[in-house]
């Protein structure tokens, strides 16, 4: 078609003999995912157009029509009144061309001293930005629910497992209180990752730096940048920043699908431990009996797609050479879906956490059983002056005799416990409650309920910090 | 809202006390993506009533308002004019709430022996086996084309590298047969998947099979599947195929990442080897001399999401305990990116390469130059009687000599070459030409000429026998 | 060191001026992890030898000496007597150089007419096909043990979960059953990458094969391999065999770990569905009464370092240039322990799943609890002319009443279920029976233990047509 | 073999029946790999001891006896005194045993107050802190070569490119600092990555903390850890600092891969931009007139195992319900080979990049071909009052003119020029020089000699702020 044929042309002038082919024109451009940049790409512009009149190469006249010509464009897109162009390739090119229609030439002089390879890396730096702060939100709001949550069940007693085999009493706010700081490391990796990113690209122009007077330190300021980049070729061809983002977004996941694991767990029938409200379940068409915990497990399934959008990035740039490669086009979607699946994700979570129903007669009723309180017998026989190893091999005894007759060490007769060694006298029941098992873990970070509430005081002034 | 909670609940029954939050909803909602696959749900359902009819379940007019109702519908969606509802989950409930306004409560019993789990898992193996034949197809069309230009530069000399170093002259059309030899093995892998994937899962129900008297052979057999899978429990569980396909399109694609990466070499001005067309290429709106190989470099960055589905769904997919599990959902968008970018991909591939231009001279400077038949003046020198390991020590000298002249080995004075092994003769300049060079690799496989072009009518002949 | 730079160059000749800086030689070296392929290097030689004497390059003589002195080698080496050199790089020029030390001069004619690049090509494939007979052999150990236990449980009745929650009452040997299904594709999966791998790449020689009249048909037949692979390029470059490989070697983890998490679960205090013998457990060295089940988790875990191989290898192959790169010494480490890894895992458990003990009572006690005949009921409501989705509602309603009162349905009085609908009489006790439950799903595939039984018989005689 | 059993059963006490399988022994023991951990083992060995004495666990006796033995072990060890026992699983129990041996009943004191579980996530990171020191001060070391190379290689032009296509030209000093960036922003993430794993999970015990009265603060303060960490569950379950530092590593050996990728490039034939000596490359055993950049190529190659390598370790934690399990011990063999491999490739390149050895004629020659200063021909018209649009049109033309002449802009008559526009004058031969080009980018971050000179000055002032 003749009209496309002009329109490709025009981007490229005289070099091009034929016009793309169409199916090419389609596959190669980006205007489909990437006009999700449309406001950062405006607000980019109008501080590059801001510098460019503060170093003299745009009238003030020429200034006030593009920025207001790009707030119109804004309201436009907004509006959904604008019909993206293929032809016109992205987002920059669609958002110029619609500024061109609107002002004329002076349209055409926003593009001094820039390229679109400096400007897309503003625009994504200027997004995943904007994002991270939203995430940084959520992690908090999910943390102040764990909170909530985990000092409500701080005396609430419940099996800890090893290799998913009782181990030790623990509180259902202890273990609450392991998913936080979790969650802290996550809040410490984006926080790191947004200070690393926060540089102005702006000015770099196509790889090289532009002959125009251009003031760069001036254009990053007025984005909220910390400093201009240091240097052109890296900052059209770094792209670091979405790598970093998604090996932390994996971690975040990664961690989520451990929590999901464990709710999942605790809503079956056999464990028991909690109940989510029917609000965050769903059922079976065809099974009426069923409450299937499909936010914890989509959040599970959903750690996939973010590793792999990490090693899709990985893969991208691996042994790229400098500087800018159309492979880089790639790096949008990956980014753009680790985004939504985070925000997703945390959101859910942040949703349902303060709503967990703890069962506290079924969790204490799993740690009484399964001889939890083992090790508390071994610790109580070495304070009797008993050498550990030997405390092991006499406790080991007394569960096997627990294992064939259906008793927990609590159950047994002290008759029963004195055959496998006379030093245990009646003051032994005292460490074997669950109460004694797990207040005497009164240190830092240990599972006594004392330790529980003054972890959630300490992470409340941390998330207070934050602010 | 009121009408969102009975629509909710009337799937799940009387089990739930609360409706779905909204969030969670449009969170686990799969109708989004999931209505791709509308051809193959409406063609599996059509099946499953025919069984159901055989067996005596549907009667002959249950069985006709069920096929042309769902005929129906499948119109509608190809005119755009269902609205998918999120409050129906997925494709399956949204096609069955639709029969069932259209011919009422018979509509209902479609859904008689089956759960949406065996629904689901025979949709995707339907889905995947139709791409896949698509994609076999162009295959063999990139192919065709590949045989085209190998032939036509059968004799056309280019350097062959090893580390990127000039090692050997080979002829162009040699090494676009190693091109389609990578090929032929991807078709083969994709042809196995099919062939693994081709059993109906129908009438595994929710996971233990159905109470009613269903006959899996015929179902399986209306569907063009080569027999009903084995279990129950696997059969809703099992998402191999999905993960063969992936891992084959992985192979694919780090195929074609590396044609692309040659292409891209090729067509810089450094090599110089060939030109492709204006249409396949895009320019710079900034440096007007550009004319960037786009589709290589994209194909080559698309690699890399490749890749990354293929571990979002061995991510998704481990350590998950039997049967269905919500995680599972997570199994279709990166198939379907899969798939699409596959396809995108191999067409422009099938487009592209017959329009490579060589670029003969280039390619035979190259060759001429960087000591390419320094190997055959080696084994000249071996057949004179020398052993290799001393006629690579008097080569290697040769060559250091033409390092510091600037002279080709073909260049030098013979009795410059004398002074390194006094056995050398005049009859050496015949075996350091290049047509000497490669005719003389005349085995299976070799780079001569005439082996090439037997190699083409081979693979011809391979070609041929696919259809 | 002089004797050093001696050596090194001893392998370049003349061209070079400096010799290799020690790290950088220590670094390069492959010796330390290739020396694994002496059998496979010895063989290839062997058959090469045997090819060039058949053309006349090799003496009958000559050819006695390298066969008999490759013995002598393999036995030096099988004995521990080599010293292995990091200056001679790898594998080949180790044996190479020893020969020459043993036979003299005639040593060095060995590597006539290939190179060092289709030698490594050679020794890898025929590693893998090596390797992959003696996992096939395991894959098909493991299943036999599979068979045994699915009969000797092919009555048992635990619970089926979708989402982890009860479904519908399955038995134990239909669930095993899937296992062996999984592992049947395994099977399959293996051996097309078995078949598509086993090519002859040798006499591609360096990439463009070689002036030397070989018989690449001989040597291939030699070798036991289909035949000469078709493009000397390809041959040296290819490395889809191992992607290939590992690809299929990431399915049999992700199977093995969701094995691995039932088994897990099963033997928890909260499901104690099964037990593992002692000589499969370990310990805990603190808390006396655990029973671990190590084994499990540790294979579990083995998936993480498969799938990491697989993109170890798909990352180095991405965007390499034809022919022969020095990345792809990067091949062997990762291919090593996949299949060490495999090994290892299918071994164990091979070994562990014939000693599996199954709980009968405590699965059976599960499914009865849980509403897992809830679907059975509705099928009920259905025969009795109700529609699907009204039964579905009816028995959701008796389920929700059975959560309040802790009563599962079979153990409501006939009148508590009445109240729901008066359809229901007395006959309906029969379908709530477990019993009934898995014996209604008599078909293909279907739990019913007379299917599970058929199913049985049906994998014999599939394994038995493996021999 | 009773001994066996004996030993087997030591660790774990009475409950077992059996002793452990001998092949599941070698298949669950660590030693073989963990054993590089001895240092670590030992040093958070003392320090644990010497807590118990300040709190009165351990007379000053006992932990003279303790201190000094485990000395003395680490001398055996480092003197390869120790045999390492399978029986005894890991370092830690061989450690342990061994002191016990040497000094007696005390030496089962050690273990109070904490598990295998707190010691060896102790043990890992301080591990992993030493390495990160070594890694950082490698880094460095590289950078300080860059710096170098950047100062001496300031004014030296060659092309710069984008899509491998010849854009505009910059210097070789430039190109350089974009590769110091790139490994500024590696630093920073391993210095944050240990500022965040730099916390003590000594007495978190098993899983809950321990009943003795341990001081947290003052062991961690020993082992110049910032504090002990906050919760005892997460502690031993947590192994995020191993996947952050193998996503910091990916990104590291990504940005290598990106500079071997340009260094083959360069070092080929086609480009001949540099030189690297001898000592760093490798030659051919068939190939005389070889000289292969294998360095390079081999970090290249070596990207593909730590991407890996993180898939491994987030593929491990995925979904793990808490606390510790056995798959844990998964984490060990990634992260030690990461480790390696990236010291290995930063020592090899550190080393490397100070000899690179440019050939200024040949980039030069480069650069001036291609139409490199067809962007400053544009900007030339638009100082003369053409908008930028037309001048791109304009300049367009005259390069398809110069692609058909082969002549480069700087080598067009005037007459020749003026053709397309008739605002070119004769000053117009200024802006086309490569001088003219890259003195004219004169900003922060541009290409300019000066500007390249003032980057390297601020990267020295950072290099020494790390000290």
């Amino acid at each position: 078609m003749s009209s496309d044929e002009q329109k490709t042309n025009q981007q490229w002038g005289g070099r091009f003999n034929e016009p793309t082919d169409a199916f090419v024109a389609r596959f190669t451009a980006s205007i489909d995912f990437d006009k999700r940049l449309y406001a950062q790409d405006i607000r980019g512009s109008q501080a590059h157009a801001r510098m460019l009149n503060k170093v003299g190469v745009l009238s003030d006249e020429e200034l006030k029509a593009i920025i207001e010509g790009l707030d119109q464009i804004r309201g436009e897109i907004e509006r959904g009144e604008i019909d993206w162009s293929i032809e016109l390739e992205d987002i920059h090119m669609n958002i110029e061309a619609r500024l061109t229609d609107r002002i004329g030439i002076t349209g055409k002089k926003l593009h001094t001293g820039r390229s679109r390879n400096d400007q897309v890396a503003t625009d994504i730096r200027l997004y995943l930005r904007d994002e991270i702060d939203l995430l940084l939100a959520e992690i908090t709001r999910l943390q102040q629910g764990l909170l909530e949550v985990a000092e409500r069940e701080a005396d609430t007693i419940m099996p800890g497992f090893t290799h998913l085999q009782t181990a030790q009493p623990v509180t259902f706010g202890h273990h609450l209180m392991a998913w936080f700081e979790m969650l802290s490391r996550d809040y410490g990796r984006l926080s790191d990752c947004r200070a690393r990113l926060n540089y102005s690209p702006l000015g770099a122009a196509a790889l090289a730096g532009t002959t125009y007077p251009i003031d760069r330190a001036y254009s990053a300021e007025l984005l909220e940048f910390s400093a201009p980049t240091a240097n052109s070729l890296d900052s059209v061809s770094d792209r670091d920043f979405a790598i970093e983002f998604c090996a932390a977004a994996s971690l975040i996941m990664t961690h989520l699908s451990r929590m999901s694991e464990e709710l999942v767990l605790w809503t079956s029938a056999q464990f028991d431990f909690i109940d989510l409200p029917d609000r965050f379940c769903t059922g079976s068409s065809i099974m009426p009996q069923k409450k299937n915990p499909d936010v914890p497990e989509l959040v599970r399934g959903k750690s996939g797609r973010v590793n792999g959008h990490l090693i899709a990035l990985l893969t991208l740039m691996k042994s790229q050479p400098l500087a800018y490669n159309k492979d880089n086009q790639e790096d949008k979607e990956p980014l753009f879906d680790t985004v939504d699946t985070l925000k997703g994700c945390l959101r859910a979570y942040a949703d349902m956490v303060p709503a967990i129903q703890s069962k506290g007669e079924q969790m204490r009723e799993a740690a009484r059983r399964g001889f939890s309180t083992a090790t508390d017998l071994a610790d109580y026989l070495v304070r009797k002056g008993m050498p550990f190893r030997d405390a092991h091999e006499v406790v080991g005894k007394a569960v096997a005799l627990g294992v064939k007759t259906g008793l927990d060490l609590a159950e047994m007769e002290l008759a029963q416990l004195q055959q496998f060694s006379d030093t245990i006298t009646s003051d032994v029941f005292d460490v074997l409650t669950l109460e004694g098992s797990v207040n005497a873990r009164d240190h830092i970070g240990g599972t006594a309920p004392a330790q529980v509430r003054s972890a959630v005081a300490t992470a409340r002034a941390q998330l207070a910090a934050r602010a």
